[in-house]
């Protein structure tokens, strides 16, 4: 009994990520295959690494993690496999396993090179289905690692912007925006006590434990579930309500500079 | 061989879905996850409770239903956990379970407070992957009810509005709107005679038996999948053309006054 | 180990899709249901025929293909049951298997007259949860196609628009638009050389190898991932950048005639 999770940009409405499911489900039978997403934004690297970071070690150990978001495929960019963590990742080398190899020093990286475990014939265009799902598939039929390909010592890396702190002030970024319009930064809520309060492009919030604490007006500073603060409104979107997104800046510091000295990580 | 099936209003983009899949595999590996939907419009409840209630009874028996729309998470609002028809349901006692729980008088609800059910940390943001996932999965294994925690007696229902009928006339209201643009109302069709006509925002449909019946101008007034009548318009929707939607006023009449005394449920 | 494939254009929040699950779980308890897609636009036959053209040769053979895109349920319109290239085909008689029939000269399709194997009770609405799903399920347990009703001999085929060639002019049309905006045609890719211009809606495209060759001003024409050209900008939407769609015309050229009789399928 094993998994495989695909995340991709592909929406569904054009066929690619069923192709994807079929090739895998013709080389791995018994496989329970587990939409992750489908609606990454066209491109959205970025996206796409945040996304993964939020459930693959929820998986069980030997789960299969496939991301395609894939601009440059048919390019020279390599396709990866990697064992971290005791869980397996397949996709593009561009950025997308960041905070895998980020939170897994020993994480082993190899290059697809093997043709045997890719599809016949290789289209320029649609690497899911013919390197990265085989790939996954062969994966979970127990092929090692070694047998794709290379090893890798130097896979792409997005850029992770990280929150400084000085005199008593935070400063981070927006990270990420969720559906509900949250938005996510990069600053673990443990840095800061229950008195503060963050500014994003001029308005301030200030901190709650829950959503539903406040009323409908105040922006809230909460710790969202990643152990990051978030800056959410009461049934709304913050990131509409201050037109806000992603790499936007925020300043955290405390209404009564009571921990004039927040722990670094 | 046992199903989970997911109803959420998390959209799939931020890998809470993925999360909550991840934690269930991880503690019941063998089981199928079903995505239901993940397009709850954000903390709309009577829209989680009406799609649950065109699905559950369809699954097999001692199948388990997550829903997680939970505007009020974090709140003093109780994790529940129910069994009902042969049925398990885990969600929020919020009301999405108001379709169950009117259905199932002898259902059973109890609040889900055993920690030892839940994930070793749980976040204030986000119950499904640290609550619901967990209690689904425990379920799963067999876990009895009453291991979660206490009865509750009084879980929250949302109100049902009803329909009514007076001298020939019945009075109903749109319920839901679904992706077609159609018109669901609260009137069920066994009330009302096959010359019936119905007047929805001024325009007035007349029966039919299906959508392709009379031309692209008309409205049609048409029996819906659960027996309810619905008002749509061939190849279009009712909706925008009627600039109609939830909570509507809807009167239906006899053309020939035929069924004068219509049969109460 | 068998599996079925769902694809409709019922989205997902109204829970017609979970019926249809529920449905076959209940018939067929240990099989995978994996979702193709739910978002074929309303009624659009031509798009659900492409996209079930892109997966089902992939599948493992006695796959079931569900196919619900129905704006005709209800009406005389046939349910149908097909098997073809050792693949089973279930849905309406309304042309969204035109692929399959085209591919698959010998496929036998039979009309779904038994009512034993359908739902106790059939809607005039919803044959996606009363019809076939039961029907796919039914499949799945290995019920041999002749159970199910009489041979057919005239399905309904969508016309499919042909590509011509003539000294050296290639025409042909879009028939796809993908997520991505890209325009993907009719021409097969192997009927033009390396040096083809392809012109749709007065602007030129130049033949690339990979969506990211080129600038982001450039218009692209590529090989897509069934073989067959299609018309890219880097990182954008051709679709939105020349406001194109389906059926526009597309012609193709040799930039130095050195293809002057390209070889007819």
């Amino acid at each position: 009994v094993r998994r495989v999770t695909l995340l991709t940009d592909f929406g569904t409405s054009d066929g690619y990520v069923a192709a994807m499911k079929g090739v895998i489900a013709a080389l791995a039978p018994g496989v329970f295959i587990d939409d992750a997403s489908h609606d990454i934004p066209p491109g959205d690297l970025t996206s796409a690494a945040w996304t993964l970071d939020g459930y693959w070690r929820l998986y069980p150990a030997r789960s299969v993690h496939v991301v395609v978001v894939d601009p440059g495929v048919g390019s020279g960019r390599r396709p990866l496999a990697c064992e971290a963590g005791n869980h397996f990742f397949v996709g593009p080398d561009n950025g997308v396993f960041t905070p895998v190899l980020r939170d897994v020093p020993d994480a082993r990286v190899i290059a697809i090179e093997n043709a045997a475990l890719m599809r016949l014939e290789v289209s320029a265009t649609f690497h899911g289905r013919d390197i990265f799902a085989p790939a996954a598939a062969h994966l979970l039929r127990g092929a090692p690692l070694d047998s794709f390909g290379p090893a890798v010592g130097d896979a792409v890396r997005l850029p992770e912007p990280l929150p400084s702190q000085e005199a008593g002030l935070v400063r981070g970024a927006v990270v990420h925006v969720d559906r509900f319009g949250n938005l996510i930064t990069n600053i673990p809520a443990r840095w800061v006590g229950r008195d503060a309060r963050a500014r994003v492009r001029g308005a301030v919030a200030r901190r709650v434990e829950i959503y539903s604490d406040g009323d409908a007006e105040q922006l809230l500073l909460l710790t969202g579930s990643r152990g990051l603060l978030e800056i959410a409104v009461r049934n709304g979107s913050a990131a509409e309500r201050l037109g806000a997104g992603r790499t936007d800046e925020v300043e955290v510091w405390a209404e009564s500079a009571s921990w004039s000295d927040p722990a670094p990580e």
